[in-house]
């Protein structure tokens, strides 16, 4: 183990370190300097990761959340769609979920209803799906684009979705790989600034953001999705965007499938007007806002209206049919699923009261639909099928889920932990008017 | 800039950090994974300072900072000079000050006393000089010995003081110096598993620990003085060890010369029976303490008396010169002052009520009595010589204190520097019985 030797950069990290440790604030200018400094390898790993811990210890007030995200911007390059375009770029972000496919469903949409919907988007990581991941379950499917071919498809059929091209906010990265291996992801202030800073360093003029939460999402408690919704909607108004939130439940799975080929037939099946209800509400709430928020000049009502309209008169589907082609895909292939197709019977007749979305994310990772580290392949082909959700009626012996798996093995564990997060209850009856997935808006 | 890559280590090395920033404890086997990996180089810099950080915001209790200590200590070798003498080791340990030259007094006396005194000790560091720095202003001292030449002086002599021989503790500096670095030298169990494991580690059975506190201190309050002195007791103790502590003022200098020639030449003063009486104080005071943890079976009263004893018959002083010989000093040689000698006048009469410890510390180090960083070269001949110190009346145009320098300029930036940092109270009067240096005791 080298002794640490102290940074060689001008301005004193450790001074910037005390003072934060010590509940003061960090001025514009220390926080430029160790975002560059940082970035540019002369401020080491071990004082910004000490910093780190200090800001989840005593956090950032609304003018530093907003000089961080500013500066994690200004590391790497920025993209200007809207002036390549001529049109006002909205774009929607989720924190994540089990059986999360809700911009793969608004993407068409979007572009069907007029407005361009170009979206760089990420792998997953742990136990919810990536998008990216779940495009790649389509047989041809790149999400490889240049930045030029980007914008021309988005110019030319209105819609793509990629992987991030150029060098986008290369602090982020930086900083989220130290954070994860330091015990420091958990502040609501980072966690902002990361997000928004890809947001704003993409480009968006207007963002919803689908901050989720319980079991399976990353903010367990309301209050904490609170509060990053309005540090994203604070970072927003400072910046000039236009943010609005929807904070969703994550106590249980969205939609039936979870897993990459399953959402991506979920999807389809929307597009096709037959959808689950709770998915449904979201990705017609969440267009809505996203073309009030456009260039259109109609308001969230009509937005959701014709938003329905394209999904009804089949154009929705028929974008989607070109996005696909557009990306080398092939939107007639059948989507592989997994050889053990394992059906899971409810235990008992009653009311489906719970059934706990993390612990079905972690089956459905287990089974090799999701990634334990950055690097591993996902598998496509396996997942849970859901044959009812939370607040339906299930008759004891009736198919309650599908398990996809590669062995009998793999499905009987899924098997095991999903029904050990059951609960059917017995005296219960379904509600003939469902639980909204939306839980609150802000902003 | 390297993405961090997670540690090879085989314990969750995150889990610990989130256990500790959410408030939790460490378990053993935690803090000796963590301790053992980080000194084999498995645990990255990265990871230990956002645990570090962790600490300073949630704290240890006294079982994990005992356990800390105790990691510590086995991180490298460990000395029992008790096995090899045959006695009880008493060792003294200061938290640091301006113009503590304590242990330098201490050791002859407690040497004279029959009682062996062999100490490892430091480099100073910042505006408090180290022992090791001052023993060199004299001619010909060496503090290198071999760990075996070291036992056989205490045996022969009685007295040694020498660099830290072997790999005493190897996990403190490496801890220390990632402190330094990432703001977060400033925790009380720390600093005490810090001090504590190269005492555990040098096999002292007692210890007598001086906790200093005021301006020219670590320690800026008493409450923090008395946590910490409380946090040593709670670990000697857990060790089987003897600790007592003196908690002393810092708030001025102790002693009357600031500066490693100075400093020596006043250890003299003291050993010929004129030395300053606070300075004395806390001496025989700590002598007393010591010598009734050792194995003469006597109490504090008695090993005080016998400390002045042994000053007063000139066999302290005595030994003195045969310690001094034994490291190769000459103890007859003139100590060099530098050549520009300032006296600076009181400017007004009345009480010197003020003469703040942290600035004329600051200002010995800037004439180059300190260090700035490690390795720097300390020049033992400059310093400041006070003539009066708190309490005592001076006379306006008489002599306060007087500055060895390299250069004018620097001695009239001392000055500057002093004089702002000294009040003189024109309706004070002296007390006859002036403040105790030693503000309470502990253990």
């Amino acid at each position: 183990m080298p002794t640490p030797a102290p940074s060689h950069t001008e301005f004193d990290v450790v001074a910037a370190i005390r003072t934060k440790r010590d509940g003061g604030r960090l001025d514009d200018a220390t926080i430029d300097a160790l975002i560059a400094g940082y970035v540019a390898g002369e401020i080491p790993d071990y004082q910004m990761s000490a910093l780190l811990m200090a800001i989840v210890w005593r956090g950032l007030d609304a003018a530093e959340t907003l000089r961080l995200t500013q500066a994690m911007v200004a590391s790497g390059d920025t993209l200007d769609p809207g002036t390549a375009l001529g049109r006002r770029i909205v774009d929607k972000h989720s924190t994540g979920g089990v059986g999360d496919k809700v911009s793969l469903a608004l993407a068409p949409i979007i572009a069907a209803c007029g407005v361009p919907f170009g979206k760089m988007s990420g792998r997953g990581l742990g136990h919810t799906g990536g998008t990216l991941d779940k495009l790649e379950s389509i047989p041809g499917f790149t999400v490889e684009l240049p930045e030029e071919r980007f914008l021309a498809q988005v110019q030319e059929i209105g819609v793509a979705i990629a992987g991030q091209t150029g060098d986008l906010v290369p602090a982020d990265g930086l900083l989220y790989a130290l954070r994860d291996v330091t015990g420091t992801v958990e502040s609501i202030p980072l966690i902002a600034a990361s997000i928004m800073s890809k947001k704003l360093a993409s480009g968006a003029d207007a963002i919803v953001l689908d901050v989720k939460v319980g079991s399976g999402a990353f903010m367990k408690h309301v209050d904490d999705a609170r509060l990053l919704a309005d540090e994203m909607i604070s970072i927003g108004t400072g910046a000039g965007r236009d943010v609005k939130v929807l904070i969703t439940d994550m106590s249980r799975p969205l939609g039936r499938g979870i897993g990459n080929a399953l959402e991506i037939r979920e999807v389809v099946e929307l597009l096709q007007g037959s959808g689950p209800a709770d998915l449904e509400e979201l990705v017609f709430t969440a267009a809505g806002v996203l073309l009030a928020l456009s260039d259109l000049g109609i308001d969230e009502a009509e937005g959701t209206r014709r938003a329905r309209g394209v999904v009804a008169d089949g154009s929705a589907y028929a974008r989607y049919r070109a996005w696909v082609t557009a990306q080398g895909g092939d939107p007639d292939a059948e989507l592989a699923l997994a050889p053990v197709a394992h059906v899971v019977t409810a235990p008992a007749t009653g009311l489906l009261a719970e059934l706990d979305a993390l612990t079905v994310g972690l089956a459905a990772a287990r089974l090799g639909a999701g990634r334990r580290q950055k690097g591993d392949e996902v598998d496509h082909a396996v997942g849970i099928l859901l044959h009812a959700n939370v607040g339906d009626h299930v008759e004891a012996g009736a198919p309650l889920l599908t398990i996809y798996a590669q062995s009998v093995d793999a499905a009987r564990e899924a098997e095991a932990s999903v029904l050990a997060a059951t609960v059917i209850d017995a005296s219960g009856s379904a509600s003939s008017t469902p639980a909204s997935v939306i839980l609150e808006r802000r902003g």
